[in-house]
């Protein structure tokens, strides 16, 4: 009898649960996906949009550098069932494919030991195949052209604004997702608060999306990410379903307003990127550059993601990182697996869940929005290095030989689920037995050197 | 010929330089300062604060820590004929007084060498003679009850909102200033601009105020700041003109949090502040104690302080600290004065003005953020170590010997103009100096060690 009670006691709770509302702020890659993951776990989930559906719009130019995806945010992706399709129309890109001022380009592979690869895929196509999976789900409703206007964070409601007919509505839900992007609305409540810190930085580069057309493109090398570092700054190519590349200059923004014409754009080109020139085209990449402002590029690190005992900042809004990693979606993708896993932890209880998300995700973004800055100095200036090319060399052969403890710092971040924390300690602990290595054998080297003198010494 | 028409241009410029139209959000100490430094430029000043008139309303309790004015807030006031009217009704703090757990206080002057003083002045009091002091100029309008609600930078427009009758003017003029606090308005707005770098970060500590009242005001020993340095927490108490004192606890959130009852808090008072509990009342200890919520305390860090060519913050708008260096107004103060120098330098070019400001200003208040954070540290722990009263002598001995070269840290920041970034580089270079000299003299103790020891032995 008591058993039988405290089943259906359990199965009340359950289908309480199960039956939890959520609202997600913001249509974008994260969101969509994380309405997925809720539909899954049998959550009731409306997502709200501040622009059109994307699906009916014809495709928004530039602003869109585009996406790598690894590990992370295939695990994430595999959780709905979703990694297959888009592992099929993504391109595998093995290596990074270095482009001298003048020279032969070379490759440096992203993994020595197991060749995995990153892969390309399109902004756009990815937000429609995740729009479309989330709606297919009996839960979940998509509304557009809503924004997000005012919260009450005591109440746990939202105001959110019809971008048309300027109604507001008032929401309120079990647990609300801000998924809304770097430049966050709810975070943007969330900052007025007490005890909430904050940085937002900006680096002085910006970047601007430049094309090399299908016709042109197969005389760049498939499966690579292409690079011409050039120091100071560099131009990326990442390769697309129809055999265009999408092309990404990175540059200081004073450096972007000294090219004021097209004359100075084509020397400027010529001169540095002798290659890309020729592929992108002179027509092209005037009419492009002189129609585009240079974006700009943020990091933002919070204090905490949660806020009150419903709302939560996952993606972007919780950590805006430079896109040097190639992690900014892989660690929002993360980000959904890590809240699915506490939801079960905790068994639903969205409280103990979101506040354990930012006890436990904080050291983790704030190390992987590090890196991703310290990734833009390898990429535009080290990879040309020898210490560069030897270390990852070393890296390879060690990884090799010890699999088990070795791990490139690359590696660690992109072929694997490790704590981002961890990653960088990992590094650092390389660093330093390297060194202790090179100690020793200079020491050693000495001291051979030493007796063969003495002894040659000796004899003579 | 020539000459006339030069003269009357230069005399036609200037009159246009000085009518130029200023706005001024936020009528707090900085705010109506600004506005007697503008009316004596001739400029016509309107000052928009969001509050009722302070003069006309019931002063508000708490949240104001005392203040401290000190050399660089001194300049400002003496710039437009006020400082001696507000020295007169400020106290003379000439040192710390500490109060040990158990046995004797004991006094550690802040200036050992010209005995200089820092001031204790009241919030409200000297709010009510600054916004006298600018509306007695003709060409200042306070407004109060009027709140910043949107912002235009491209058109340089303000949208204010009445805050009785809800109705919305817009205004616009040739400087535009931001004075509007820790948590500025103006600040929100440029926030979201094109690469606002700002950081606003929290510490773990809060802070309540409590009182000495002024029948028990005698038995605290006058013309000092009293601290109780605890290590992890402290109190301090500033002297009011009517003898009472104001007392400001700053504790871990976390610890204000476990006194959950009167009994926990009357033995945690008489363990720790055995002779403040006495001076405060138990009674009134309680009463204030759970009626009141500790408060937190912000730093804010600001990539620049201008915005298009108009608008500009300052004060803890542009650089809010924790109150530790009791540098925060004085800083505010100070920057009316560089602005005021600017204005002069750019002969009334705001543009060149304002952007010379953010550039002159930055590393100076990022210093003092960083100075006045280490300064809790400094005040709640190591005040009480024999180091740090050795290096205080020190200190004192050799700026009496070498005025010139060695102004100890203290000084530098509240008996100087020095830039705040060169206090703390001279910082630097003195704990440097030290340690060389320090090896040098044990080095030449190891070596007169030896020498006696071996003649010692040869003797024998």
């Amino acid at each position: 009898m008591e058993n039988t009670y405290i089943s259906r006691k359990v199965r009340e709770e359950n289908a309480k649960f199960s039956r939890l509302n959520v609202i997600i702020i913001g249509g974008g890659l994260v969101g969509s996906l994380c309405a997925c993951v809720f539909a899954k776990r049998g959550y009731k989930v409306t997502l709200y949009e501040k622009r059109p559906d994307p699906r009916k719009t014809t495709a928004c130019n530039g602003r869109s550098i585009n996406l790598a995806l690894s590990h992370r945010g295939r695990k994430t992706l595999r959780l709905v069932g979703l990694e297959l399709s888009i592992m099929e129309s993504s391109i595998a890109m093995k290596g990074r494919m270095i482009h001298p001022v003048a020279g032969e380009t070379s490759s440096i592979p992203y993994d020595l030991v197991n060749n995995q690869c990153i892969y390309s895929v399109g902004r756009n196509f990815l937000n429609q195949i995740l729009l479309n999976a989330a709606e297919k789900h009996e839960g979940v409703t998509l509304v557009f052209k809503h924004k997000l206007s005012d919260v009450n964070f005591e109440e746990n409601t939202l105001k959110l604004i019809n971008q048309e007919t300027k109604e507001i509505i008032t929401e309120t839900a079990d647990l609300i997702i801000g998924a809304d992007g770097a430049f966050s609305c709810l975070r943007g409540f969330m900052q007025k608060r007490f005890l909430y810190d904050l940085t937002q930085s900006y680096i002085e580069h910006g970047y601007m999306e430049l094309r090399v057309p299908a016709s042109r493109g197969h005389k760049l090398r498939n499966n690579h990410l292409h690079i011409w570092p050039r120091g100071t700054f560099m131009m990326i190519a990442l390769p697309n379903q129809d055999s265009s590349w999408t092309v990404t200059l990175f540059m200081p923004f004073k450096q972007f307003k000294s090219i004021t014409d097209p004359e100075k754009l084509l020397n400027f080109f010529s001169n540095t990127f002798t290659d890309a020139l020729e592929l992108i085209g002179k027509e092209e990449l005037v009419q492009t550059f002189f129609t585009s402002n240079p974006a700009p590029l943020i990091t933002v690190k919070c204090g905490q993601y949660h806020m009150g005992d419903r709302f939560l900042i996952i993606g972007d809004a919780a950590h805006a990182m430079v896109p040097f990693y190639g992690q900014g979606m892989n660690a929002g993708f993360e980000d959904c697996t890590i809240l699915n896993n506490l939801l079960n932890e905790h068994k639903d209880n969205v409280k103990a869940s979101i506040e354990a998300f930012s006890e436990q995700r904080r050291q983790d973004v704030h190390a992987v929005c590090d890196l991703a800055l310290y990734n833009y100095k390898e990429m535009r200036d080290l990879v040309t290095t020898r210490s560069f090319k030897f270390r990852k060399t070393l890296d390879g052969v060690l990884s090799k030989w010890l699999p088990e403890i070795w791990t490139p710092l690359y590696n660690s971040v992109s072929f694997s689920h490790m704590e981002y924390h961890k990653c960088l300690e990992n590094k650092l602990w390389q660093d330093k037995v390297l060194k202790r290595i090179f100690q020793m054998i200079s020491t050693i080297l000495i001291l051979v050197f030493a007796t063969i003198i003495y002894v040659f010494l000796s004899v003579k």
